[in-house]
């Protein structure tokens, strides 16, 4: 009865309170309430919105539905980063060990790829042997140990939004601000941690494209962690095209590894430098954003950042040699470079398409059961902007076989587009977000 | 896919083409659209809306997830009356008889009691013997023989319907009139009708009570059967008292039966005479509402009605004495008069209060399942508008034991105020809705 009282007051828009919220998400953590009901409270939700202490209620709640970290007793500040998601986002495989190596404890919760977006969980798992899913008295002894761990969200972890996040899924109610961020922050929230950063993407490759609803998401975000004692930082980055070169599992990795020697492409350095000094600098171990990034480039410069990668992935029972050497990686069977059909501009590199060429592929999910090829996906060298020759290599194609080859040409002849013009792409970081408000992002 | 695709377009403030509505009324009625998925797309209908073409759609596409009685052999006119459902509300049990009687088939299907309203099926159920789960071939072949046959929706009529109520009922989704006025139609017009006379109910009784939404109710559902050649007729008629005097099932068949033989309460003997008169204009069997109501006067002055009602009730199994003798009906354990507790004005007397007082009593149901108890109820006297002297009886209740006179008499409290000065109650009979618009009510 709760259940039905709860999903005709959302109808009719008026509020639920907070033990109101409470009830519901324990009880649905427990199978008490069914998922018909709460598909269409959902659905009343996104359509009528939840104000911010609505907001803050159902974070709260899907919190204490389940367990949370414990890491007080490390003495160390905590701080995460977490990515809205894109295409050729690998920057937490840089960032988690680079900001460990320089004394700041990272407890890294990820998900897995869903839809066109690769998943952090999944890019690590291509490491032969790592293993993701510790137990939370594990994770916490290695980052008491450590620094860092790198984890999926284990079962204890707000169950409710768990099972609440499967169903927005399955019920076209994913793209609401509110629950998009309740979800979000329930569980970086379990993490317990001590400051947060945020890399909320914008165009037409994120989930939230527009700048706009992106900047209120953010909002929303940073309001929740500092109602929860977490302050954070957002910083609005570039999805209209893929970040670095690499997309798809094995290949990121091997991108990643690569950053930390300090070789990794200029956009994928911008972003993990810029996300990682407001990291640095919520922990209060550097200044300002200056000191925070010369101490990540002598991180990286020294060899701890990718140090400190190798003891973690061989701490979660990876073979850390992928550090040395990336060929330990499962390696696709073929691979085929793809040239300019025409003559002209780079004028798009779409992610939505490139994400899903590469579940095309076998690399990527549609369903939350789907098995991934770890070797499949691009290394796409072409940049928007550039001018090209036609029959010039713009990328290399990664397959289980020649019909995977075909697939993966037919998506980026899809997914990239030469033209006589070029077309202005979105800045790289575009905007910062504090609790104060949303500023133009000023540096480089 | 398709349900997700469907949910996100309604969801955004889209329409759901014909084709779309049929294969997802079919595919949930299988089982293969899972309810949370529906319930998603119920509240965005809710809240979103359905266009006239859509709600046409939804309701061929639930009549055609099942079978329709095939009457056409018969070679009469077919006219069913629906009422949007009150408290005492038994114009069924007397009106299907009495058309009956006069030469026009009345292939009446009913529902049972839910919430605070009574259920035709129920009342004729309290019947000794009376099977209302005739098959449809039954039911078209008592048709044929006896001009009426009083059944319920059989399994195979609407099943799309029948599921999707029961989840709208779960999910705060009842109260969309686009929504209900498909499911009302789904099954109206699987009974093969020529004709349709809808009873709408308004006032606080009334599951919509307010006047403007009812007008809107009755356009919709006139229209929707226009567009399937199913002329209808709708009176707007007062639900903020009960109807008659008795309510209970065993008491409202034994108030029905009185009825038939020109004994019933003047309200109810109004509201019968005027749909019925309806029914005969509509099927072509009297020229005018004058006309009409001095037949169904005739057949009851004669007794042919109550003869009608007498091989109804034969044929489908129960005790046609009960026509006779409404005794071999069963009765009430105990009963008590209630008595007015104070001097003056009768001023309201509240249908939902009976209503759920009759569902304490045993008589009523809060889930599907509940079992009901024929013989409980209210025989009310008292009319809204009278004065009463203090001690002077009102009403006499019915129940299993001491402990439900009690309960009655609690209940009669709740629902009857008697106060200083009379509240003018609603018109018994306010407006005659067409195809062509409303109007307000001349009768009487």
């Amino acid at each position: 009865m709760l259940a039905h009282r709860l999903i005709e007051r959302k109808r009719d828009g008026g509020r639920i309170d907070p033990g109101e919220w409470r009830a519901l998400a324990l009880a649905y953590a427990k199978g008490h309430v069914p998922d018909y009901q709460m598909a269409a409270l959902l659905m009343a939700c996104f359509l009528r919105g939840l104000d911010r202490s609505e907001t803050a209620a159902l974070t709260e709640a899907m919190l204490q539905s389940g367990e949370r970290l414990e890491l007080g007793h490390i003495g160390k500040a905590r701080i995460d980063k977490h990515s809205t998601g894109g295409v050729g986002d690998k920057v937490s495989l840089v960032l988690a060990p680079l900001i460990a190596s320089l004394g700041v404890a990272v407890p890294m919760m990820s998900g897995r790829s869903l839809g066109h977006t690769g998943g952090t969980l999944d890019k690590l798992e291509s490491i032969p042997g790592f293993r993701t899913n510790l137990s939370l008295a594990e994770a916490a002894a290695q980052i008491e140990k450590l620094g860092c761990a790198m984890i999926g969200q284990s079962p204890e972890i707000a169950p409710a939004d768990k099972k609440m996040y499967a169903l927005r899924d399955a019920t076209a109610t994913v793209e609401s601000i509110p629950l998009i961020a309740a979800s979000i922050m329930s569980k970086k929230l379990a993490e317990d941690l001590t400051g947060l950063v945020l890399d909320m993407k914008r165009g037409s490759g994120a989930f939230i494209p527009e700048l706009d609803r992106v900047l209120e998401l953010a909002d929303v975000m940073i309001k929740l962690g500092e109602d929860h004692g977490c302050p954070c930082v957002a910083l609005v980055t570039a999805m209209d095209r893929p970040l670095g070169r690499a997309c798809g599992n094995a290949l990121e990795v091997e991108e990643a590894v690569a950053a930390l020697k300090g070789e990794g492409p200029p956009d994928l350095m911008s972003v993990t430098y810029a996300l990682g000094a407001e990291m640095l600098v919520l922990a209060g171990a550097a200044a300002d954003v200056d000191v925070a990034r010369r101490e990540m480039e002598k991180s990286i410069g020294t060899g701890r950042a990718a140090e400190c990668f190798q003891r973690i992935i061989e701490a979660q029972g990876g073979n850390p040699g992928v550090v040395e050497d990336p060929a330990v990686l499962p390696q696709a069977a073929e691979c085929e470079l793809f040239a300019a059909p025409r003559r002209g501009f780079v004028a798009r590199i779409e992610p939505k398409r490139i994400g899903r060429a590469i579940i095309e592929l076998g690399g990527g999910r549609t369903k939350v059961e789907d098995v991934t090829d770890p070797t499949v996906g691009f290394v796409i060298t072409a940049r928007p902007g550039d001018w090209v020759d036609a029959g010039e290599p713009l990328a290399t194609i990664f397959a289980r076989d020649r019909s995977g080859i075909a697939t993966g040409r037919n998506g980026l002849r899809a997914a990239i587009t030469i033209a006589d013009e070029a077309e202005p792409p979105l800045p790289l970081i575009s905007h910062r977000v504090t609790s104060a408000g949303a500023a133009l992002f000023s540096n480089e």
